[in-house]
């Protein structure tokens, strides 16, 4: 395919995604295939010669579609929003285009520097404090992560080096290895599952924390486990906080658990990945509180705020612990720059080397929607969630489970997990709205997440509707 | 931003990555910014206001364009390729549309099933053993991973977790941190920093094994080092094969590797992330031979195979390995076919939990261009190489570095390490081309690597008068 080519087929290419996008609604939300679907529907080889183009863009109806979670559907309310704007995908157009893989700054200066500066962008309209921002001479800084979930191993990584060091500075004999086997961090019990893993692939320790009635760690509950871990031997180093977590959207009290973290020297990083967007909004920005006792801070604009995925935007105070945790320097990465202090190697802030020119979606996304735009948006979910809390509120037969404070609604039926775990398969056998559960206090509960970019009113009005009638054939189906 | 003017704007932006493609060499392929330029070219902060497309769209060029590092320009010779292709841009631009986040089968069937396909065909492409592929009833099969690194670290860490159920099936009570504080990785000390890096993230020590003449690990020297360790009480589990190795494309011998990994129990992988792509060539296929002992096998078609990044393509012969090294399974997670044995849930597979539907990237590039079309293309930059190899054999100021195999060229002036720096700085500072440098066997060499798609032999024959001319240069000033 020479360039001629490549623009009509690129031109028709747009309007299959806006045709895409402004019919989705009319499309199943989740599909009916079973598993091994698609092997059947094609070639089991690559074919020897170039195909027709037209064969292949049949074949997305054909092959593709049937097997789509539509995830921006206004019917799809499961797991959390991804985003997809307009803007982000020009300019993951121009991002391919461009195609530089920006490990170093040499590498694609533009790419480098773009996203510190957007990093900084974001992080004024998050209001977080001077130390995170980069500016021209600061010792902090933002990083575009793929995901919350490498920020969060790449933070437990740094927390882990900085211990070693530590401790090493004092007891310059005792063994590495005998110090990390003696690590432990701690999550609360709420926390995603991400971050135990993080715990796994860095080989530490890793404790959960009991929440409190609104699934939330306290400061007294991290000091009780503390004191125990520190009695056994053990060395706390990493504590992950949670701002809005996964099952219901509770927010760790990180203004009370900083402080303890800040003396027993645990770096205290934190997880928004979802809710993070919402700070933008002044009213909102309150949940933000504590950040400064953090060590590091993360959320996903690709969950929340139109950035398409991947998006995952970190924070550090102190760019030389993460970097002192991963650097690496062979002859072929070097360039001239290499040592000034306003020249940033992303790829010591990261687990993969290669990275895309990602930081071009946030510009395109911010100047396009422009920060009142953004807030709107976010504004808009919350209404929508507080729209379908109040109709769970007047219905009898059903609670909610976890306070509303952004775009998801934890709900069930007064009654059984068996109960509810009818009413959900029965919604998800429907396929006419799509949604997850959760388990809150040993209760199955349903989870209605405010998802695509456009749900309206109307369409959390119908999923009600639709929910609520399901909920009387499971009452009547279900002994309770 | 509404899907009529995404219309527009979309057929607008097709036109101008066209153009960009289309004129690429007119533009100076590296970039005469100073660290620090583009903060100053645009606001300290996001808009308030959406602002007007037309002005974003005219700060490419004015704040971009000037920063960025062509890597897709004819005249761009440094590290490796990085893939771009018109047919895998618009399958970029039908991913971002469908937005889906494939972390497990449930989130969007497609994504995961035109993974494993796409992961099959290749593998059939390469004649990988059968045991790599997937099928309906394989153990292993394949994956996308983001990139090369993400493969090492995952092959070590399933190595890591495979060795400790392994030495605790003997002895149940030894202690996990015990274990791993005795564990050794090896690679050759020609890898990749990112091997080295896997193994600090993994918290295991690393060995480099010393290579042969050119620059291959040879059976005898791992022989060697294995002895050593284990009279020392450590317990080797994993070696990191390389095939292609970055500085100067070697390729260590799998074929006498592979065995004694296998009997002493140790998970090879290997890591082709260059190379791999051209093992689609029955010419080349032999560099693959002994793959058949191999664990798991990792390659960057995002590099060499014009599907764009991120596309960094691993196979396992046992997925149980890899799963067994990750798996978390939380109820927000779970869903109605997770135990089925034709369901994959890629989020084991890999360091992140999110991903996006990669595999429409290899689908449209294996279909558009066909398996012919895609081995006339690898074909035709190892011919390149070679053309600017007799180049340099011709000159007897010069002399080859190592082997040309594929389409990289180790090249230097006979003399000092100061003369070849200067030639260097020389051939950067004219910013006609762009190379980087690699060090081999205490050798300051030069790399010329074909990298762009376009690259015909004329910009070949021009890069190589320049590098001749800056050459005689150097020789005048550098005394030798």
């Amino acid at each position: 395919m020479d360039a001629a080519e490549f623009r009509r087929r690129g031109k028709e290419m747009v309007d299959l995604v806006a045709d895409y996008i402004e019919n989705i609604e009319k499309r199943q939300v989740y599909p009916d295939v079973q598993p091994g679907y698609l092997r059947a529907l094609i070639p089991e080889e690559a074919p020897e010669e170039p195909e027709m183009y037209e064969d292949l863009v049949r074949d997305i109806e054909r092959v593709i579609m049937p097997g789509v979670t539509h995830w921006h559907s206004p019917y799809f309310y499961a797991y959390f929003p991804t985003a997809n704007s307009f803007p982000a995908m020009l300019a993951d157009m121009l991002s391919g285009a461009i195609g530089c893989i920006g490990f170093s700054w040499a590498a694609s200066p533009a790419c480098t520097e773009l996203e510190t500066v957007m990093l900084d962008w974001l992080g004024k309209m998050l209001r977080l404090p001077e130390e995170f921002l980069a500016g021209t001479e600061g010792k902090g800084g933002g990083v575009i992560q793929g995901t919350a979930s490498e920020a969060t191993l790449v933070a437990l990584l740094a927390a882990r080096s900085r211990m070693i060091k530590l401790i090493q500075a004092d007891f310059p004999d005792r063994p590495e290895a005998d110090i990390v086997s003696k690590l432990v961090a701690y999550s609360s019990e709420q926390a995603h599952s991400s971050v135990e893993r993080a715990g796994l692939i860095g080989g530490v320790r890793m404790r959960k924390i009991p929440t409190d009635d609104k699934f939330a760690v306290r400061g007294e509950a991290l000091r009780r486990v503390l004191k125990e871990d520190k009695a056994a031997g053990l060395i706390p180093f990493y504590f992950c906080a949670t701002l809005g977590t996964t099952p219901s959207c509770a927010f760790d009290c990180i203004a009370e658990l900083g402080p303890i973290c800040n003396s027993e020297r645990i770096w205290m990083h934190i997880d928004a990945a979802y809710a993070g967007s919402a700070f933008i909004c002044p009213e909102f920005r309150p949940l933000l509180n504590g950040v400064e006792f953090a060590d590091s801070f993360n959320f996903n604009p690709h969950k929340w705020l139109l950035v398409n995925f991947d998006c995952s935007t970190m924070w550090v105070k102190s760019r030389s612990d993460i970097i002192g945790a991963f650097k690496m320097d062979p002859l072929y990465l070097k360039h001239e720059h290499q040592e000034s202090g306003l020249v940033t190697d992303y790829r010591h802030w990261q687990i993969p080397l290669g990275r895309r020119f990602r930081s071009l979606k946030m510009w395109f996304v911010f100047r396009l929607y422009g920060v009142r735009g953004l807030q709107a948006y976010i504004r808009k979910h919350v209404k929508l969630a507080k729209e379908f809390e109040s109709y769970v509120r007047s219905d009898q037969r059903f609670e909610i489970s976890a306070d509303v404070v952004l775009g998801l609604v934890c709900f069930r039926l007064k009654g059984s997990n068996e109960l509810n775990e009818t009413l959900l398969k029965k919604i998800n056998a429907a396929r006419r709205i799509h949604l997850v559960p959760c388990q809150l206090a040993g209760e199955f509960v349903l989870r209605f997440a405010v998802c695509a970019r456009t749900t309206e009113s109307r369409h959390v009005q119908e999923a009600w509707g639709h929910v609520s009638q399901l909920a009387s054939e499971a009452l009547k189906e279900v002994p309770h």
